[in-house]
């Protein structure tokens, strides 16, 4: 069976984020279904929203079981290995960095196979990999993350416009995709690492 | 009209979880559109969300007027007869947990019906009889019960399986149909009764 | 180009319902991109899930570029002028009475023109109206204003029955418009005014 590029980007995603939504899960004390739903909700609740506002049903993970049992093995292995978040939270923090990084391109070429334009682009990816967090944080009676500290959004919306840009001086899809996810990554690991932050009202005061 | 008995079992499940909105809604002092509110994304939330999952759109409570009629009933009732929720609240739960079974049943019905793999069936089948109770609490501002104690979405699962399981021997639908709901029930009943839990972390240590 | 009447009102919705979103950011302190996520999920909530639920997808955001901008420009003045809704908060409690009426007028006539009955279509204003302040408050993670206080849905009910009875009347379009617009504009007026509130099970202690 061929599997392209892009099949791999996707599937390395879902499996970065369910181990993120598992490992949040194991810190807030539920038990292992908690566990398994908190994985499933953050691994493809960005995809299925982007799915629904497209309207490209039913969404994808109900057509193809690939995701399914990744999202179950991670978080799996996130509720056995249960010392892996602590011992572990550099590589966790750069896995889901990675699944930021790897569901903005999941998402823009999305939109652009479905011929909607650059800006619709950059939003779906950006909702791609941002909301299956938002649902988590929400499920989780907590303000999102997204919200309140990190560049998070701000690292999606920067390597789409990458995207964007490569993309129109006619670079290869590969190199558009690496350079997309780089921009992610690299954005989002300075936020943290120097403590950035955008500009707020109560700053400003 | 004739009416079948799948239409019957979604109709109960409505009123059972119509009236388990509207009890959680008087108990928060909600006014009486809360309460018509909060019986109304309790009773339909779960389908809702399956039939935007599978694309089956509109969804099925603008299609069919039973279903509000149903719901203002059964919220109405609760809202004036104030007291009944403190009272009957043992009937109450047996309620609860019927319409969990009822809608187990009615969601994995669907998905079997759009041609889904028995995976993917008991998946929806659980989110057909949770995800209401799920977006109730959310909107309530609370942790999802879901996540916080009593055997719940473990209960739809294993009623799946045994769907399952029941269907691969061939029996009557009829048959499988009260097998899955009698399994859903009991599961809850029992697990209420003894107190019983998923193992999570915290009990691990 | 000409542009309709209905058009007009959508985009007005759409910008009062994007400054009541960001606003509501400023004050909780938010950053410059939860402003804008903010103002954009208040004032493309409703009308999206409208979407959804009827199957008019893709969304109507997605293919007409003018809400973005609209929601861009009102999110972007809201945050830069920030003393502006300390200063101005009559007039912004009047922006948002206005946008409630807006969309309810925008989402009845959605439902009319896919063919629903006057009961789904009263339901389907009031929800475009409602829900994206109650997606506003979800992810900030507080309960919903709808269930706390003031006349919010009430308002758009009382506007959606005027527009049904005006048009059963065969009143031209615009004065039924205009007519459930000032309902739903001057009930929630007078609720706030005169602190009016339904009846809820507190109360009757």
């Amino acid at each position: 069976m061929p599997v392209n590029f892009s099949e791999i980007i996707d599937v390395l995603g879902t499996l970065a984020f369910a181990i993120s939504g598992a490992a949040m899960a194991v810190q807030k004390k539920l038990d292992i279904l908690g566990v398994l739903v908190l994985a499933f909700v953050t691994a493809i609740g960005g995809g299925t929203l982007r799915d629904v506002l497209i309207g490209d049903l039913p969404v994808a993970w109900m057509r193809n079981e690939t995701a399914i049992v990744v999202i179950i093995a991670g978080a799996l292995a996130t509720f056995f290995f249960d010392r892996l978040p602590r011992h572990l939270s550099k590589p966790l923090f750069l896995f889901d960095s990675l699944g930021l990084g790897l569901f903005t391109v999941v998402g823009i070429e999305k939109a652009l196979v479905h011929d909607f334009s650059a800006g619709i682009a950059v939003t779906l990816g950006t909702i791609t990999a941002c909301f299956g967090g938002v649902i988590r944080d929400v499920l989780l009676n907590q303000v999102p993350l997204i919200f309140r500290k990190e560049i998070y959004a701000t690292a999606c919306i920067a390597g789409g416009l990458v995207y964007t840009m490569l993309t129109a001086l006619s670079l290869p899809q590969k190199t558009v995709q690496l350079g997309c996810l780089c921009v992610v990554v690299l954005v989002r690991i300075l936020a943290v690492r120097y403590n950035l932050a955008l500009p707020s009202f109560l700053r400003k005061d």
